[in-house]
């Protein structure tokens, strides 16, 4: 597979939790019409009040580039940094396969 | 929604990791055919050579919890533990929704 995930970590204002999954949920929406998007999953944790999860699928590298450049990306971006606290922590991933993907 | 997720980091010994892979996507198969389990994925990291994440979606903590018990996980786990570095981590999340689900 040249599929390409990635495990988002938000930290927030205090808070602000909610209005970024809000925010992060309009993201998954556009992300599903986007090209090769495989998986935009918005979580919370138990054990973290104010971090949020984002766990994506993208077909490639190439077409997670494209959605983060999309006008409508742009938007939603610009209304999720006021709401955090430092800069997003990213682990990137090789899925290697499994089950339940749509794709 | 009452669905459950978990990112679960697994550090191997040495030169295991693919090996460790191999019995998850086998792992993969058996949630696949489990009652409740919505998503399923292996993946490696870029930045870490003997670490694999498992990313995990289930309808509910119950049907998890029976994954894990039926007779077959069983096996896979004893297979696994010899190839394994330490006890493997877990962040618990509850997903919000998004895009890309099967269910």
């Amino acid at each position: 597979m040249n599929k390409v995930g990635l495990y988002v970590k938000f930290r927030t204002q205090p808070g602000q939790r909610d209005a970024l999954v809000k925010v992060l949920l309009q993201a998954a929406q556009q992300a599903q019409n986007a090209s090769g998007c495989e998986l935009y999953v918005v979580n919370t944790t138990p054990g973290e009040e104010d971090v949020v999860w984002v766990t994506e699928i993208w077909r490639s590298a190439a077409d997670h580039e494209g959605a983060l450049s999309a006008p409508g990306a742009k938007e939603l971006i610009g209304q999720a940094i006021p709401l955090l606290a430092g800069v997003p922590e990213r682990i990137d991933l090789h899925p290697a396969g499994g089950a339940g993907l749509r794709g």
